[in-house]
């Protein structure tokens, strides 16, 4: 029998209790503050912006958005995020990737307060993240990870392949899994478009994560009996839907759920726990940089 | 027929390099300087840098010795480290590890200049090697990857199997061999204490790193033939020498040889390499500070 995890249920669960911390937080006169900053004209990078504001606005955390126009000089970006990172009320500060060519996004990443960089990305939160003391795990694979223990699948000992090295799925959640720590502890391999004979990498694996951006990468051929399977994977393919496209995971679903224990779908997987860890992340922040004390989920 | 790798030989050659590079910045005004600060009385943390600064006089980098006392309060280095942060005739930094217990390891490592962290140990630049634009490799594993160039083995598209997850070894060797870069894209796997059964990933691996700290872990019946075998450990066993013991790798030498295609010595293999690439941190942090341009081995 295989379980099909539902992510949006645990992501429901973990707002739950994030509404919990923010109730607390508004009691002691802290409202947690993230500013959405886009500097972009792409539909979908707009499309995950304004879904990030509507979380914010669900549990209860001031949503600042600012827009950039796309065209404008690169200064104005790196303006605004020096203006928000002085900002008392800003607690959490994520800056929609990619931004426009004329832009540099590393500069983007690095001038962000590491204290309010609550997508993980800037390299002192990498760092620390990869020395076990991590200040923001990045959204995705900490939601996989709360996914795993959700499910009920320990990687203690286990087996991991991660499909993918990319820095905010791949290397990051490799670098979590490894870890000496719960919900890490780990046999760790990243496998990536210079490995040789992917299948006979993924067959081996207690848990496969596929993370490489391909449609239908890893189908059930390439799994051992049992696997756990989750799909960090979300691809817009053509097909012949009103919309002309239709969204399809790194995971060939149907056949991958013959051989799966547990597996995540496409939508409704790993996407609900990113958005839900962007909120948690920037709970932290707010608890972090006021000292109000808050029971993270 | 097996090849054991000199590291003595390929570390000389690094070194001669180095010295043209070290003339180059002092005919430009600039004597690169390196301050090693020791507080402890273990004897091999005083053997450690006492061999360093031999290097630093024999290629002709000031080596800028710094001496605590064991007992001495916590404060006394963390101010030295600010005093050597602000003093401009020193390019690197090298507090040697381990600090005794009532000093805070974590703030010694974060509060040296990034700039100056010839370690490679500060959160921001273990963030940057894994974002794939590193300011310093750490000596070790960096010392890795020139032995596997000068033995001509290329890691991409191989399977590394890394046998420890250390801070100074397993992670950032992991972190760099994954890279989309030259030296690097090897499909790598991480085993450590709670990996269930060595043998079996040893076994399909084409280069073997034990760095595990554990005597003799890895003997020839865990190799694949014609494997290459890097050994990263010393460790000190007892033995009926002269001196009551021998220092042994984390590899059984001779039943790993029977196998092994290319293989490093303990001593002579990685640690002459370490030694090496300190200098090369050291130069390399010279020539970002100064600006005198060098080209790097």
């Amino acid at each position: 029998m295989t379980t099909v995890l539902d992510g949006d249920a645990v992501a429901s669960d973990i707002r739950d209790s994030l509404t919990d911390n923010i109730d607390t937080l508004t009691t002691a006169g802290v409202t947690p503050g993230l500013a959405t900053v886009l500097m972009s004209t792409d539909p979908s990078s707009e499309t995950y912006v304004s879904m990030k504001q509507r979380d914010c606005e669900e549990v209860g955390i001031n949503g600042i958005h600012v827009e950039i126009d796309a065209d404008a000089p690169a200064t104005e970006l790196y303006e605004t995020i020096e203006d928000l990172n002085d900002d008392p009320a800003v607690h959490g500060i994520l800056v929609q990737l990619p931004v426009p060519e004329h832009v540099d996004e590393r500069r983007v990443v690095r001038s962000i307060d590491p204290e309010k960089d609550v997508d993980g990305f800037h390299p002192e939160n990498v760092g620390r993240l990869v020395g076990g003391e991590s200040r923001f795990k990045p959204c995705t694979p900490h939601g996989v990870q709360k996914l795993l223990d959700a499910a009920g699948v320990d990687p203690d000992g286990k087996e991991v392949v991660i499909v993918g090295r990319s820095e905010i799925v791949g290397k990051p959640l490799a670098n979590l899994l490894i870890q000496k720590a719960p919900g890490g502890n780990a046999t760790v391999t990243v496998c990536h478009s210079h490995t040789e004979d992917l299948a006979a990498k993924t067959r081996t694996a207690d848990i496969v994560v596929a993370a490489a951006g391909v449609p239908e990468l890893i189908d059930g051929t390439m799994l051992r009996e049992g696997a756990t399977v989750i799909d960090v994977g979300v691809n817009s393919v053509d097909a012949e839907t009103e919309k002309g496209y239709e969204l399809v995971g790194d995971v060939d679903f149907e056949s991958a759920k013959e051989k799966a224990g547990v597996i995540t779908p496409v939508p409704g997987g790993v996407g609900p726990m990113t958005r839900a860890m962007l909120l948690y992340n920037t709970v932290k922040a707010a608890s972090a940089q006021t000292g109000v004390d808050v029971e993270l989920p």
